[in-house]
């Protein structure tokens, strides 16, 4: 295959994915000395983009255009063959469905860039990519039927319990017997990996890629690479990579278990990211936490710049708004305790506290994430390996999020509502959650010149049911004292704002 | 009445108290002026004690003798007929039940002044004692039927939702209509208020009493008295009660929201307590929590020397070790939420949410309290003004105090067993707590040389469930995974030590 910059696509659409290949030279180490760069133009906006080397002396560069209109492009290299292309293409409006990549919107919140917003709702399949396929079809029907929008996964093989088995490829050129050439990329994983992302793109699911984590424990040592490879694996992932409108880079997942990498690495890690992404995916790194002390965990200083919102393990999802004072981003709680009955704390809770969490998390303006970790006789455990869900947490999450995605737009966390946690527009919609709490009544202070109804939200349940009354000014609301409620009332005649 | 030294009583058990009463002149403001003190000997032990003013001439000394043997006293004042007299009594051996005052053991624990361990349990009912008789009655009798070996309570009337009604008397002179002088106090509230001191000391209950609170809002005054009527009270409140011992000095509730006061009263009044009172009772302060961040509450330093322990309001339990590390005192979170349904976040907690965090503290070394917040036709509500328990944690609370009580005197809470907050004594015995966790199994890492039995105890049905097998080594343990599981497991044959 060498096709010419004309027999490239001559039409995109907005956020789609443009890509040009070339043949090139196969020997002098080309995933280090294969650099080839493309600029693109359309109007005044200038985008520069690498390319990278796929084996069998193919070059690649991909390009992800987000405005509308004709863009040309030329290629430079030091390599002959790669140097000096031109072409252009036409960038077509988006499809239905694509939104583009998601951004951060405000310090709470998040949006896709064509303004739609985005509420994250997350699960964690860690090695779901590294299994069979049997267990990946059944992972991809899985999440199709689920709620989840985003889901933490790992390029990198994973070596846990529960999770003890080889993947079945890996990154790089090798074997565990022989051991791998981490200078040598295996770049039949990497298209099936971005197989696996287009799969969740169809989906609607953000792939959050968890670039480095310690669950490896040297067994293969991708856990250990020197800092110059690490740098190459995440120039060529980028390179591979950022052309897909889905992607999320997680720097690593318990970044402070990672024993023999220290901070200044890390900080040069997302330097790295931040730079190589022509189109400033979202970024942003995970925290353990200690056995005895949850509540002590060392938390990377999510306020340095490159970091663009808070991804947090943490077993108090109260927290949120600490969080947000202190590091001014949208909070994401990824980990705060799984759905399951494993021996492991952080993996046990009942269906009940996961949804319950999920609740919190949201009327304080933050997000939790899913992972479910029941015991299963072939060792299959969701947030391990995919698979099937088993839990009862997925439906009531699914509700809530039907719930948050009809809140307006410009809603905020308000701090009116004695007495409930409340996320709204003051005057006009109020979502409150009691959680442990159950008062008999609520005692609601609205606008007297407005007239609002309530809803009563069983959380567990899914039930809502209409207060039968209007409301206006300060007013007492019977509820049923219980645990797990939800209040939401809203404007009748909102105001023209 | 006039009795002379020799009319005193010639014998008082240890920690009991010892009286001598003189008549002396009325005019001339004896509550300032009337100072009179007295220097008890036996053998090297010298304590000197004031006595106060009790109304009608009447001046009244008390003391507490903690050793046995022959005491000699001699009074010294101003005041002739105070003046010179001498005496002595016999104190014979604590009778049966009274083990001293509850001191400071270590900081972790607490313990009677004869060694015996004391764990509190305590409930709070503020202004029990200005109720009127027949609910005072019934309080007492609720008491005697309960867990509870500790309560919190006011000096001074309440004034705040669903506790708006007047007392039956006042510490001062005057009336609401009237106004209070605060400089004459009114020896017959003080009297009752000491008569029921003894029905809780009959009962085996501290008194933890509240010097100071904000729930007066200038309704009467008390909140916001001069610092100079502030100091006089103190020393007035300590000559009366101090030789009581089960008193301890709870120098005030929310303290944060007396926003008349600075913290350099506070410590002014601190020290008051701890220079007047000659027995060293128990000393703390209690802090109020904000509406929307109940985690970031405005802490009294409890680190400070004249502070025997932490009494915490705080609506995560979990803190204790944090709460240990950092003031090295015993800790007790004497409102962590309350059990009950009214509209207030504070007081509306299921039974089952209030057992569950007496079983989180305690496994962690430190101690929660109990409060009952159940909405009433004529607003008699168990926190604010006694009368009768109606929840379902007391029995639960019970359930644990035996389990607690149980427990090898040198308990701690141990880092071995993971994945379980254990207290117990390393090699011997474990108790712990799984909470909102609900593991299938638990892996137990045993003494291999050791045998050992195991219970599974349900903190909400209060079932012991022994396991049918003897434990040694690495262990595997079958759980129900259900949340509100404990975990004890104790060695057949314990180690000399």
């Amino acid at each position: 295959m060498n096709n010419r910059p004309d027999e490239a696509p001559t039409e995109v659409e907005r956020w789609g994915k443009f890509e040009i290949v070339f043949q090139g030279p196969e020997e002098n180490d080309p995933y280090r000395n294969g650099v080839w760069f493309a600029v693109f133009t359309c109007g005044e906006r200038v985008v520069g983009v690498k390319g990278f080397y796929d084996g069998n002396g193919t070059y690649r560069l991909r390009f992800m255009p987000d405005r509308t209109g004709r863009w040309d492009y030329v290629t430079a290299s030091g390599i002959r063959e790669l140097h000096g292309h031109t072409g252009s293409f036409i960038c077509t409006e988006a499809s239905a469905g694509n939104h583009g990549p998601v951004q951060v919107k405000d310090e709470a919140h998040f949006r896709y860039a064509d303004g739609t917003s985005y509420h994250p709702f997350g699960t964690t399949c860690y090695a779901w990519i590294h299994q069979p396929e049997e267990v990946r079809r059944r992972t991809i029907a899985s999440l199709a039927g689920s709620p989840f929008n985003k889901i933490r996964m790992t390029v990198f093989p994973k070596n846990y319990s529960f999770n003890a088995s080889d993947p079945v490829d890996f990154p790089y050129e090798g074997s565990p017997e022989t051991g791998f050439d981490v200078q040598r990329f295996n770049p039949a994983f990497f298209a099936r990996l971005e197989g696996h992302i287009e799969e969740l793109l169809a989906l609607g699911i953000e792939a959050d890629l968890i670039l480095f984590h310690p669950y490896d424990k040297g067994r293969w040592g991708f856990d250990r690479m020197m800092a110059e490879d690490d740098d190459r694996y995440l120039h060529y992932i980028l390179a591979r990579l950022s052309a897909y409108r889905n992607v999320w880079w997680a720097m690593a997942n318990e970044y402070d278990f990672m024993t023999e990498k220290k901070m200044e690495d890390w900080d040069r890690l997302f330097a790295i990211v931040k730079v190589e992404d022509p189109y400033g995916h979202l970024r942003s790194i995970h925290n353990g936490t200690r056995m005895y002390e949850p509540q002590s965990v060392v938390m990377y200083d999510h306020g340095k710049e490159w970091v663009t919102h808070c991804s947090i393990q943490h077993w108090d999802v109260t927290l949120v708004r600490e969080w947000r004072r202190l590091y001014g981003k949208p909070v994401v709680i990824d980990e705060c305790l799984y759905e399951g009955n494993v021996p492991f704390r952080w993996g046990n809770i009942t269906a009940e506290e996961m949804t319950h969490r999920f609740w919190e998390a949201a009327v304080r303006g933050g997000y939790a994430g899913h992972g479910e970790t029941y015991l299963h006789p072939e060792g299959e455990i969701w947030w391990a390996k995919g698979g099937t869900l088993h839990g009862e947490s997925p439906a009531r999450i699914a509700f809530l999020r039907r719930i948050l995605e009809e809140l307006p737009e410009n809603s905020t966390p308000l701090f009116t509502m004695r007495q409930m946690e409340t996320l709204g527009v003051e005057g006009e919609y109020y979502l409150g959650y009691f959680g442990i709490h159950r008062p008999a009544y609520f005692v609601a202070t609205l606008d007297e010149m407005g007239a609002y109804r309530a809803d009563i939200i069983d959380t567990w349940e899914m039930t809502v049911t209409p207060v039968d009354e209007t409301l206006s000014g300060t007013c007492i609301i019977q509820l049923p004292a219980k645990p797990g409620m939800a209040l939401r009332i809203r404007r009748l005649q909102p105001v023209s704002s």
